[in-house]
């Protein structure tokens, strides 16, 4: 699991003060980035052996507000699955009160590059890396 | 149903030239917002009755990439529930070819703006609009 | 000169309910391409002859506020200049008042996207282009 | 003057690859609210003293682009001016190469919440704070 830390900048939030809805779907993103990182997703690889991962599904649910300037956590967190998908899960905290304001989900997919045929078993490099961070359920 | 026609700009594409998968949360809103002004929706009387309707959940999945410059149909169709809630599904086109590109939801609840109560059933002045439009399965 | 019309996004206005500043480049890029659109702008031969045309330049001044669903028009004007560059004024009008609300200009150069070189003579085809459409002072 | 870590972030960057010319001014916003954090803008006795202070002018030069995923600094520098104005200049530098990307300035006025007139003269408090942090030149 991944933590990072959340500032909110006032262009992030809407015309009744709080953070839009949207820019969460952002949040979800920054914390799938800082996961990337901090357990070296072997994207390099994935571009060598032709794929693209696209998302094709992303749910949010939210439950507390943001306001301009607070400052929060963002937890990512890896869900293995057998299938051919990179599924993440989400929480956004308000921090210091640790007080959950929104919940999500990510799923994406091997596509291959060139022919843009969805890729329907787990990457070798791929399968290799989940094995190597010990995230096989 | 509401259709209100898309034009995709350049800064909603992102660093491999396809819209931002984040945007589609934007287009969903224009939906929404497109519906509510040919359909009536009595936000006034949301806001004289003292409440506010927050999303709590979006969800999108998506099918095919647009790209910038290119044009589409959003299409916003309202979901009645029994439920206090307000749903709406969408659809996004990329046209003339009539692809489907990604689809949908929303849920939005009645808070009561003083006490941020959760409204358990459904205010009149919005059933009554649901009735005038018909909107009731 | 181009015009277009502008609604205004719930989600462009910032926690004071206002259109947020930064929006209004957005808006100015909305009057670019309705111009490009309107005036035939050789965007293919821009990329033919091996051109990247940057944005080297923006300003934008501030007169009066957009909200939420209010109504505009975005006005673009070509501004001629014997350098090899293309610049651009914007008016944004709060509509059906016709209360301006902002203006802005945008510079844009000839890079060779090869060699990453400014182009410091206008190319012969732009030349041409604002021949046609005598855009020429 | 206030420095601030900067990482771009993918749905930053527009369909050629680079930070959209247009998110600068969300880098610029945060720059300056780093600064205003760190040199204890009195942003409560704004608002205690009924101003707002909206941005009434903003450009930005661009000089080398940025991709997703690099590093780069925010510098923002407050610039004094005897005008009832408050002057912000920022440069965007790429790390860990100190490579200039971008320059710009804002500038903010004083304007009465109730009245929506322009305050011609520094409000007291303001060259209070100004002397207080030896921002007076």
């Amino acid at each position: 699991m991944d933590k990072m830390p959340l500032r909110v900048r006032f262009s992030e939030t809407d015309g009744i003060g709080v953070v839009w809805h949207g820019e969460y779907i952002r949040y979800f993103e920054d914390g799938r980035e800082s996961f990337g990182e901090n357990f070296g997703m072997p994207y390099l690889e994935v571009f060598k052996e032709g794929y693209v991962i696209p998302i094709v599904d992303v749910a949010c649910q939210y439950v507390h507000s943001l306001h301009a300037g607070e400052r929060g956590t963002i937890e990512t967190r890896f869900i293995d699955t057998p299938a051919a998908k990179i599924i993440f899960e989400y929480a956004v905290y308000k921090e210091p009160e640790h007080l959950l304001c929104a919940t999500g989900t990510t799923t994406q997919v091997f596509v291959k590059k060139d022919t843009g045929e969805l890729e329907l078993s787990t990457p070798e490099f791929y399968l290799n890396w989940k094995k190597k961070w010990n995230l096989i359920k």
